[in-house]
């Protein structure tokens, strides 16, 4: 059984340990088991009694495609219930392969140093690295191949989570040197609440994954990566647009969050679409790069290098819904302006989304203008400055429009919107508001199913919700990314069959989807018990008011139709 | 049967009506129960959906002393829960006379104006008077006395209620022309919501008061005024030191919040107690005054206005309260300071007491310097100047906590504590934690009862505040005074009498506390549709750490002993 690292930040003691009760599970099965057991619901969620738990997945290290994502879980300062994000990057597979499970970070550093925590496979040991204090994210990433080596996986927070700031996200290596971010939830905030800047591992050495039953995993594992690889969504959509290639179909059905979700589609689109970041990736060459993979094995490669005109690297990844909420969402009409906002933000180590509606929300009350992108430069500055109006835009969209005096706040249980408008993605205002993660982009997006279940009618919005819920959930707890759904959902017994000769469990094509089920369930205890209760499962006010342009949808749908999305 | 004016904002309409499942019910008991009756608890507190109740009490407008208070509800935007804030003042006495039970205000003015309700024994009507508009409240009552007349009384908000500050209070005149507020819960920001900037209330010619049995009240209400005046309570404590004269007592317990709450005692106590402001007002003459009434029939006259050198009125009242949370909180060590600090926040409408809170975090937080005056009226400036960092702050302590990251955010159910040490008054923690109300002074304060229940041990603090909750409740449900409760407390059946002549109802000594008892009953059920839930009854976890000199106690009652409050 792989081991379990529990690092106490009060007393930077380190100890091991492993459960047998956690052996079949993994990503958000396990993060989030592992805080309802241990944390108490009604916590402070950046206080000492939180606990930060990164999980590694059921397939993590193996060759198996798509399928060495970290999960992050603990109490969320957003939302105040449990939050589970999680990303690809490096981190996730190496520490598998040094044989580590899970780690649980909890306690709070009660000195103001900083503090970076290495894994190998001879030791675990936290070092003070005080010269790393409030650097962005590059700059900590470089500092950190520059003492540990370039082979190391890293996790880190900025100056976001640095100072508690609730929109504070984890950034991930990956294989490029570049950043990936569990970005939900302030999960940020609470790795930077314990005092704790950094995680390092380096695999050198280590290949301790144990497998049920080896030689059928590899010939199933090497079936599925070549199932994948040959899926025409990866090479046709991923491959050449990332995630980008939805802006256009979401435009069109009128749900892109525009101007702070005061309008459904934008007039730019042709210039904020996946189409056009392919051509100028394409046209302005350099450094710019389609295709990339954020961990080591992934056939989908769904991240890109965004050049500017002279080809230098403006940021990675230039992704969907970093377009829709720092793009259109801030009015903006032009991809350079969203990559150049985008590096900033993931400089500061901030969710792109709660961020790109705290912005619009701002400027939605008067401190900017829409489309002005010097204007949102300043406001992000004021977050390096951390100023009070940083602070404010920092701590996320909830939080910014409460204290700039906005009635029209594009949250789901606190958290920020992802980029799809509730009005006109029905199915999404139920997840956004019933799931336990709030308002989600990951946590059951109806998008995908546009063409069974009609994103503006009123029925069926809850069981599509529950469904995908259940579906992408299972993902999560399994720690495969969800763009892997293809052939998987196509045949289940995959998924069942790679989890178990893996890990000795015995799922079926029909019982796999336990995983998720029994997640959600207890993710939904937790919530109860935190506060978060159904008075607190509600969309804002003004979605059931104010009609959304093009479709002159608002939201309309019954509890009794929300409610059956409850797992 | 006395008329229920429901004033609708959106569409401007007013329509009269009278209820007889209120007959019974005033202040508090009618406030509350026409919130629970009509508002839906999971509304947003600042939207169309929720409503401000003005409620007058059970024996307002005659001639009993003390008993004109006037009560106003709401959902509150600081704890999303039910909120009851009364006050003295002249407009609940001239509302009875005008044959007023209640206010209903509802809807949200579409239109930016500002707008006065006006009512006297003719008509009820809105007018326009954007002359108002953000203007503070000495210079909108000094403005509406010249449109209306001196005689009118006043409710109105300042520009923190206009520009949705959550810590925003409402002011009522007085008889001298001074103000008195319904401060907590943030239901300034409510009535500022609507677009009502104030209410006017004319009584000339009106007496509409009903009486069961006139010549009994008149007899009862008599003697209870007579006692009352007699009380050595009234003669000695309040009319020589207004309700200041507690000071030196709660800092000889060590409960008198110091510097954000990290000390429970200064050592500047006989530069900010009562007897200090009894001196300094006799010393100074000029303006100042000692034993002023806050309505027109009141015995115990505990009002004062504060002069500086010159005799030159700095503020009027100097209160407990305040001198608590504006003065040792913010480490200052003198009356002066305290007043005109107090001045400011009067005139933009904001509580006091949450304001102070917001303060004494910031100034944790390095905002300024603990004991300058200078830092801290630059911080009530911002809020002037409507800046981020003064909305920060006029939103109160909690959200002041979360966006400057502060773990020691000094709040009950989200609402600032008031200027008592839960650590060393642990009744008051069990109030500020359990009751409806939050961190609330009125809602079941057991300073009072510091002879009876020691204020450090470890029990009967739940019984103590269930039956504060209770006594101190009912006086609310009828719309008395607290200090008033001398002679009532002694006898209960002046209590039942009084309302039974009064409204016909047919208490007795036992059966009067019932009104408290229903009423906070409704209130917690309210709560817990609202999702204010157990998890919400919860001091801030730094108080069960971080021990107070001088006498180093911690917040360490039992949760069965916390459970024990509930009504």
């Amino acid at each position: 059984m792989a081991n379990i690292i529990r690092i106490n930040m009060s007393s930077k003691d380190i100890s091991v340990e492993t459960n047998s009760d956690y052996e079949f599970l993994g990503g958000r099965s396990l993060s989030s088991r592992i805080i309802c057991d241990e944390v108490e619901p009604d916590c402070e969620p950046l206080g000492k009694k939180n606990k930060l738990v990164i999980a590694t997945g059921l397939l993590s290290g193996t060759i198996a495609s798509s399928a060495s994502r970290i999960s992050v879980g603990g109490k969320s300062p957003l939302t105040n219930g449990i939050k589970e994000a999680n990303c690809g990057g490096v981190a996730g597979g190496k520490l598998s392969k040094c044989g580590v499970q899970a780690l649980i970070i909890e306690g709070k550093s009660p000195d103001e140093h900083c503090y970076v925590l290495f894994i190998n496979k001879d030791e675990y040991r936290l070092e003070e690295k005080n010269e790393l204090k409030y650097l962005g994210n590059y700059k900590t990433i470089k500092m950190i191949y520059e003492m540990y080596g370039k082979r190391v996986g890293i996790l880190c927070v900025g100056p976001a989570g640095e100072r508690g700031l609730r929109g504070a996200c984890i950034a991930a290596s990956d294989p490029h040197g570049e950043l990936k971010f569990a970005a939900r939830g302030g999960l940020g905030a609470l790795m930077g609440s314990k005092g704790l800047k950094a995680i390092v591992v380096d695999d050198e050495g280590c290949n301790l994954i144990s497998y049920s039953d080896k030689e059928k995993f590899m010939e199933l594992a090497k079936d599925f990566n070549s199932k994948l690889a040959n899926d025409p969504k990866t090479t046709g959509t991923y491959h050449n647009y990332g995630t980008t290639g939805i802006v256009k179909a979401v435009n069109a059905m009128g749900a892109f969050p525009t101007n702070s979700f005061r309008y459904g589609s934008t007039e730019h689109v042709d210039n904020l679409c996946g189409e056009k970041m392919n051509e100028l990736i394409l046209k302005r060459g350099g450094e710019g790069k389609l295709a990339l993979s954020c961990m080591e094995v992934c056939a989908i490669r769904c991240s890109t290098i965004y050049p500017d005109e002279s080809g230098k690297k403006i940021v990675s990844t230039m992704q969907y819904e970093n377009i829709a909420l720092l793009g259109s969402n801030l009015g903006m009409d032009n991809l350079d302006s969203v990559a150049r906002m985008n590096y900033e933000i993931n400089d500061l180590g901030l969710d792109a989304i709660d961020t790109g509606c705290a912005l619009g929300v701002a400027l939605d009350e008067g401190y900017g203008k829409f489309g002005c992108e010097e204007d949102c430069m300043a406001l992000i500055g004021e977050i390096r400055k951390n100023t009070a109006l940083g602070r404010i835009i920092g701590n996320g969209a909830l939080i910014t429009g409460q204290v700039l005096g906005s009635s029209r706040i594009p949250t789901g249980k606190g958290q920020g919107f992802a980029g799809y408008d509730p009005r006109a993605l029905k199915g999404n205002g139920v997840t956004y508001s019933m799931s336990t993660m709030g308002g989600d982009h990951t946590a059951g997006n109806c998008f995908g199913s546009r063409g069974t279940v009609d994103p503006l009618g009123k029925e069926n919005q809850g069981e599509l919700s529950k469904t995908l819920q259940i579906q992408i959930g299972t993902l999560d707890c399994i720690g495969l990314c969800m763009f892997a759904r293809g052939p998987l959902f196509a045949d289940p017994s995959i998924l069942a069959d790679i989890v178990n000769f893996r890990a000795g469990s015995s799922y079926d094509k029909n019982t796999i989807w336990d995983l998720g089920i029994n997640t959600l369930k207890i993710e939904r205890e937790f919530n109860m018990k935190a506060g978060v209760s159904p008075a607190h499962d509600k969309l804002p006010e003004y979605l059931y008011e104010e009609s959304l342009s093009p479709t002159n949808a608002v939201f309309d749908l019954t509890e009794e139709e929300m409610l059956k999305s409850i797992i």
